[in-house]
Parts: structure tokens; C-alpha cells; sequence
């Protein structure tokens, strides 16, 4: 298996990548593409202990900037370690590509180079995130702002397969974010879709509410993009205002500075179940290869855990599963 | 002032909204309407110490149920404590009108009942709700799953004025919510209220993400009903998961559990911090009078800040301040 690594995506590349591959290599004893600008990597590379049939460089010479418009991304940077990535794939030299760079340029490259899968209206962005006592993965949280009811359908196919492959879910229970449990609930997407989804012939379970769905009655949420990424936000943003309640109230007095010392493996464990770089990397669904978008932030860990997904869905068949339950349902 | 309390709209009622009337007759020495059956309530009463002359029972014989349609409720129970209590504001025998009960209801009724505010096209139901060091108000929350640009011109006023008054903040910021922080983010409906709120007099401070909300960079926070609602459930939920991973890795271990008990009075503050039982009620705002609509959950403590939250907004005559911003933008 060859996955292929951006080498200049992440915020402070290429250091996490160099070590990611680095650590990948030992791991999977599996050959990894790394893309970037040759010297820079070849020397950076010098400062390790890897095997060197198992990492190849694939020279890319231009880098992608967070202010780069997507639509010059992709077309004005041919030579960028996104595209290159992405042509890889293209052309069966990778089978799936890892990123940490700019979403709207990785998207906009997969559109463009990739294309669709035959059948797709809208390639989505998943996310697999904790829930009580397991994982789901929520679709769409920012490909597509404004979405129609066909599209959500076609969400709702692409997060079944995924959460079938790669979260290994058993016939995965799919359910429709709204603002209500009953059905009739929701704005008219919603409404509109709902029907949609009781014909899927997937295993649909309803409307969702967020507690729901953190409780872990859903394995796959369908949204669109305007919503899925306002609960993913909102839910990073909760977290993180609480933690400094937290820490704020616990240092506030000496005895539960104490206290917050004793339980202080308690919460790192809690933040072990909360971090998203737990969960590798937002996979794409819907384009004609496999890619998965990293958070900017991602460190080395998170890049690992993205390359082992990416890797569980190549063993999956994830791309071919998803082109069969598109084309079925056309 | 006359403030007057739905008694039979709480999940567990009357008991909260008894506890509730007789501790604030004895906090504010302002009469009190308590709406229902007439005697029930009064013989409930009995029980209680409190001065007679401020507690008037005003007679209800119907209830309304969580599973009786909104439009129902308005039209069909013209004698239940929800129709009673606006028809009592429509009449001027109360300044302001609070209710734990359903909340389409309560919208219904208002509607029916009050009718809006001169020039509004669409009421709203607006949160406070904690963000780092202070509070923010989130315009709509749950009346309008579908909306225009307009309604959200003017939900930004109404909040606006709330904030002003009920929040105390000068020339408060607004901030629209979508899923990225430059012009040009966001849905279509973001997109086109973008320039309305721009040309709208108001100090608007642009796109807000979530992390900005709760960063605490706005006053008034605007969205559409579907989306506002998705972000408040979301919050609640994320907060709930957040404190059963902490509750249970903590007591996972002796060490951890010490330390848990140590810190536990810093956690009490922080669940004060974020109780919704602290913030009173869900302003209606742009309906022809002041209604506030609490959880169903209301506990008597959840009652009387909504209360002390009504008095506020009617000694800072809110109603007649969003008469006044409503109709010199027609």
C-alpha cells in the first residue's frame, strides 16, 4: 500500500510531517510518498533514522498559502504539494493522499484534478467525532453551504459506507441533524429530505437532535455544510470554554488546586477521548480517490492517526464501496 | 409592576411557579398574577407563609399540554393559563407575562393573542447565555426554522435593543453566526444579510464563529431559528458529555476520586456559571408584548430570575425601545 503525505500542509510544516512519515515507515513497513520541495525535505530528512526504500521523496516546488483563493489552488498551482498529491492518486501511483492544508485548496484540487465520483452531485467533508461510548461521523461540516435535498441523500449513502468501512458499524444507524426529534421538525431542507431518507434504503432512524446525537444514538449525522460546520465549531468552542472554567475555578482556591493535581490524569484522560487528533483527518467523500484533510494544527500524532485511516480505508475498499452505493441508487 | 406567572407550565407545576411567586412577593413587594386553577392554586397556597395582598390568583380552568399543537393551543384553549396570561398583557392588567410552558404554544398564543409589533415580519425567540467573562444574547433560537435576510435585519435590532436594555451594554456588538469569519462566508441567507446589517445603523462587527461567540466578542449573535437552535442544543450537549467523561474518569480511580472531592466546590461554581437556570427566560421579542418563555425543566430558582429578568426589561421599557428601533427603520 502507498499512501501519499503533503509534506507543506500543516502550520508548522514540515517538521510534523517529516516525523509522521518517519514514525509511518516504521509502523506499516509500507512505502510513503512524501511531496514537497526536494532539497528541503531530502535534507531535512538527513536529521532521522528511517529505512530509505520506505519513504520516497516526490519533488513539489510550490507551497499552498491559508490565503491562496481555492480556485487558484487549483488551477494556477499545478506544482503545488496538493496537486501533486492529488495527481498521484489520479494516477493510481498513491491510494489515498493526506493533508493539513488549506481545506477550500485541498477540496478545490480534489474537484478539479480528481473529479467526482460518476454519480456524485456534491463531495461532502466527514468527521468522525466522540460521542457516549463510541464514535460517529457527522457530513457535511463545510463542502457545501447551501445544499439541496438530493445532496444530503447522497451525504447520508457516502457516511453509511464510511461508517460501515472504516468505522466498522454494522448496518450504521443514519440520522438527520434538526431542531426536533418528531418527524415534520426542521427547516425545509430537512423536511424536504426526510422522505428522501426513509426511501434510501439505509438504515434511517429519524431526526436528530444534538443530544442525541451525542449520546450516541446515531452512527452517521447528515447535515449540510452550514450546519454541520456550526455544531462541530460550537462543540470545539464549548469545550474549550468550559476547560478554562475549569482550570480557572480549580486554581482559584489552594484546596482545589490540590484536588485538580490528584484528577489531573483523570483529565488528561478525558482530553485523550475529546482530541480531535485522535480521529485522524476529515475524510472527503465523493471524489474519484481517497483524500483526507487535516486540521492545520495537526502534530505529528495527528498526522499518524490520519495516515493510519487513510489506511484502514484502503483496506476497507472504501472507494470502490462507495462508487457501488452511489451507482445502485442512480 | 404587575408581573404575571403561567403556574401550570413547568414540567413538575405548580409546584416551582408557587415556590416562585411567594419568594419574589417577598424579594420585590410588587404584586404578583399567578395563572391557573383557580382552587388548586389557591389551596396549594394555603401552604405557604406570604402577604396575601401580593399574590393574585387569576382563574385558568384549562392546561396545556407539551403534545397539544401550537395553533391548537392558541385557537382552541382560549381559557388555558397560556392564553390567560396574554390576554392579561394585551389589557394592560400585566407589564409582563413569564411561562415554563411549551414554547410553540407560547409563540402561538402570542401571536394569536398580542399580534406583533408594528413593522416586525417575524418574532423571535432570543438566549443569554454565558461566553468567557460575560453574556451574549442569541437571536433566533427556535420560532423561525426558515428565514430571510430581513428577518435577520431585525432580529438584529430586536436583540440589539435587549441587550441594551436587559444586559445593560452600551452600543452593544452584533455579529452574524456563520461558518467562517471574513465577508463572503457563510450560506446564501449569511451572505445576502450581510450588507442589511452593514447599512443597518448597528454596530456590527461582521461574521462570527462559534469560537468567537463564546470567546465572548459579541453581544448579540444572529442567526436564523434552524441553525440557533442546532448551536444552543449542541452546547448543552457537548457540556453534558463533557461532565459524565469527567465525572466518570475521575471517580475511575481513588487518587483521581480525592481529588474530585477536593475540587468539588470549583466544579459547583462552574455549573453555576453555565446553569441556563441563572439567565431567566427566552425573551419572545417583536410580539406586542414582554413574554418570556422558560425550559420546561424550571426549577423555582429558574423562575424567579425569569422574573427578576421580566422586571428588568419592563423598568427599562423594552417594549417600547423595540417599538421605537423597529419602526424608525421601516
Amino acid at each position: 500500500m502507498r499512501i501519499a503525505l503533503d509534506a507543506m500542509g500543516s502550520d508548522t510544516h514540515p517538521q510534523p510531517e517529516l516525523e509522521a512519515v518517519v514514525e509511518a515507515s516504521k509502523r506499516w513497513h509500507d512505502p510513503i510518498l512524501l511531496i514537497g520541495p526536494e532539497d528541503l525535505l531530502k535534507s531535512s530528512l538527513a536529521h532521522f533514522q528511517y529505512d530509505p526504500n520506505l519513504i520516497q521523496v516526490i519533488h513539489a516546488p510550490e507551497v499552498l498559502h491559508m490565503t491562496d483563493s481555492p480556485a487558484r489552488t487549483a488551477k494556477g498551482k499545478a506544482e503545488s504539494s496538493m496537486a501533486v498529491g492529488m495527481d498521484l492518486l489520479k494516477n493510481g501511483e498513491a491510494e489515498a493522499f493526506v493533508t493539513a492544508g488549506n481545506t477550500g485548496g485541498a477540496m478545490a484540487n480534489a474537484l478539479f484534478r480528481l473529479g467526482r465520483i460518476r454519480g456524485v452531485k456534491r463531495p461532502a467533508l466527514g468527521t468522525v467525532f466522540p460521542v457516549q461510548d463510541g464514535h460517529a461521523i457527522l457530513i457535511d461540516i463545510g463542502a457545501n453551504a447551501d445544499c439541496r435535498p438530493i445532496y444530503l441523500q447522497q451525504f447520508a449513502v457516502l457516511g453509511a459506507v464510511y461508517a460501515e468501512i472504516v468505522l466498522k458499524k454494522t448496518n450504521p444507524r443514519v440520522g438527520l441533524v434538526s431542531n426536533g426529534e418528531e418527524p415534520g421538525k426542521g427547516n425545509s431542507l430537512v423536511k424536504e429530505t426526510f422522505p428522501l431518507l426513509e426511501g434510501s434504503g439505509l438504515n434511517f432512524i429519524g431526526n436528530l437532535e444534538p443530544k442525541e446525537l451525542f449520546a450516541g444514538q446515531a452512527d452517521v449525522a447528515v447535515t449540510d455544510g452550514f450546519t454541520g460546520n456550526i455544531l462541530v465549531k460550537t462543540s470545539e468552542a464549548v469545550a474549550k470554554l468550559l476547560s478554562n472554567l475549569i482550570r480557572s475555578e480549580i486554581t482559584a482556591s489552594p484546596i482545589s488546586s490540590v484536588g485538580g493535581l490528584l484528577s489531573r490524569p483523570a483529565f488528561r484522560r478525558v482530553g485523550v477521548t475529546l482530541d480531535p487528533a485522535e480521529y485522524g483527518a476529515a475524510p472527503l467523500l465523493g471524489v474519484q480517490g481517497l483524500v483526507f484533510i487535516g486540521h492545520g494544527r495537526s502534530d505529528a500524532k495527528a498526522l499518524i492517526n490520519a495516515i493510519r485511516v487513510a489506511r484502514e480505508a484502503v483496506e476497507g475498499g472504501l472507494l470502490s464501496a462507495l462508487e457501488i452505493a452511489i451507482s445502485s441508487r442512480l
